[in-house]
């Protein structure tokens, strides 16, 4: 599912779960220790990659459709644990998106430190409403951070997709390149933070880094995630739901 | 004063009242109630346009000029409703920005969920300190959530008026399209947020307009209109305004 | 050190201390007077301009280097009040910024009103991390009101320098000019501020300066400067810090 490798202090994780990386509940638990367990092995930066031509569809809507309300709030509060675990990681993180990224695995993306995406056909966003899934604050929030408030709010509300092209453009990703240079580009970008003087980077780091901390924080305290599993029983959802596996179904069948 | 249709469960309110949708009490009094009206009404969304050629050229300040400190009160009570009206609609409201936009004719747009312009020649902004009114507060507020803090404050501190092209460029407007195309391209995007799972839609809907409604509370709690008040019967902004209301005169007679 | 004339009601303050325009704290204490007595001194509005091909190249670390502990905490505290000088002016403060503007002397721009720069091979940014020193939060929330979240997020961590033209591709700077032609962009532009009604502008201007005001009274609550002082002494920013000054005196040597 993972394919973990380091090369010069960066340790690169790989999505490796065909065909498209969802993020099931044993792949979000891998990422986790992954990610947590960087710093003590001896890494000075994470590289977040995926698969060629896909870095993530988002969650694994087939699994977790057939969790019941003990599983799937626990499936939850693990992937909000993951984003946190980017998010507040010592260890500055930089997503290579290798391809399409999707609902759960663009928001991998947007609590990294940085992201390079594959120029051309690909496309990246928030379409958890297209699939029926009200956006929980927290990722809209985040989402502003990076695009601003109006383009968080009209990716957010309309679920939508746009283009490598547009997404630079908006600043929700910071630079694209061809995709057999993602990871390198990735790479290149956390090796010019490495060449810094540690104290500093890492203390400004901190501040901005911060910023995102808090947002998990208000989560917490609304006790979000209690609404989005709420919603995730509601009649729509549940039948959203089940449309968007039938139709994984029939492009697999 | 207002032409109001629906067609596809889209309420469309269009402004007009000669030659410039200036926005006198009455106008302001029935844009309220078509707005609240229109959930009640069966209507899905909501499309406010204007005339062709002409959005909105702001409130009318050979009317409101003429007003003593409590009708003058109430009329920026009232124009605040107006503003609440729009941005805490439990339907999404697009504006077609039919043609030139100007000061309250920007505002009103500027609590709409979504903005489509018309390219060409016209003209929107925030012109109030030209006119001699210092721009509200909460109205600089909500400048910065589409535009950011930088642009808002251009715009504001400035009285600038900018073409359709640049409004698109700082996100002021989402899109332009040709004139007679607008208020199409407005209902189209109507139309696809309709198509979205509605408690999906609706929800995250609710989460990015909570941030605006918390700018009324705010103004509310900060006495902003008497603030507006105390300005609107100054020396420097009743010259300003009576110089305004002699150049429109001049232009009509 | 600063060649001050005033034409027309603004005052230009021009930095004159060959080669770079290093802020040492002689040249702090003079431009803290020359803006606070704008005012008084009967200005309308206050242009601050460099050397042709050197705004300012930050403080001058070779003076500050030498300084003991209570030296240092005072000569922050003081550039920390003549930023505040320009952020909480009752004049508009403009930037011409004649060339090139690292850390310290882009932190001088950030806080005016409006910024014009010198097109062409100029660089500006904030290189503190480079240089080994931790962005104060103040200076990268002040430019995240200028460039968003993100990107201060990524010049800020990153140390970075950018082009003149990406500085106004991200609203860095408001306008480019030719670099014979800068300042009397940045006073064009003052001169609009000054022919719009007075009150209304100055009252919307003091609305958008609030923003920023705040931030210092966060930085105080926070004790902040005796972090930036803890940091200058660490190990890691003196070696930094040494190592930049002997770069300059081999340079100059």
């Amino acid at each position: 599912m993972l394919e973990i490798s380091e090369c010069d202090g960066i340790r690169e994780i790989k999505l490796d779960r065909p065909p498209a990386n969802a993020l099931n509940r044993e792949l979000i638990a891998r990422l986790v220790e992954a990610i947590e367990g960087a710093a003590g092995a001896g890494a000075r930066a994470v590289l977040l990659s995926g698969r060629p031509g896909m870095f993530s569809g988002g969650l694994d809507v087939p699994e977790l459709i057939r969790l019941d309300r003990a599983e799937i709030t626990q499936a939850w509060h693990d992937f909000y644990s993951c984003l946190k675990a980017i998010a507040s990681s010592p260890l500055p993180v930089a997503a290579a998106i290798t391809g399409h990224s999707a609902a759960g695995g663009a928001v991998l993306a947007l609590f990294c430190d940085l992201r390079v995406m594959a120029e051309g056909e690909f496309r990246i966003g928030f379409n958890e409403v297209s699939v029926g899934i009200p956006m929980p604050p927290l990722i809209y929030r985040a989402a502003s951070r990076l695009v601003g408030w109006r383009q968080a709010e009209r990716l957010c509300v309309g679920g939508l997709l746009v283009s490598a092209a547009e997404a630079e453009r908006i600043s929700l990703v910071d630079e694209l390149a061809p995709l057999d240079a993602v990871v390198a580009r990735a790479r290149a970008r956390l090796e010019a933070l490495l060449a810094l003087p540690p104290l500093a980077m890492g203390e400004t780091r901190k501040i901005t880094r911060a910023e995102i901390t808090v947002l998990f924080n208000q989560a917490e305290e609304a006790g979000e995630i209690d609404r989005v599993i709420e919603h995730w029983f509601s009649a729509e959802t549940q039948q959203a739901l089940n449309a968007l596996v039938a139709r994984l179904t029939a492009k697999r069948g």
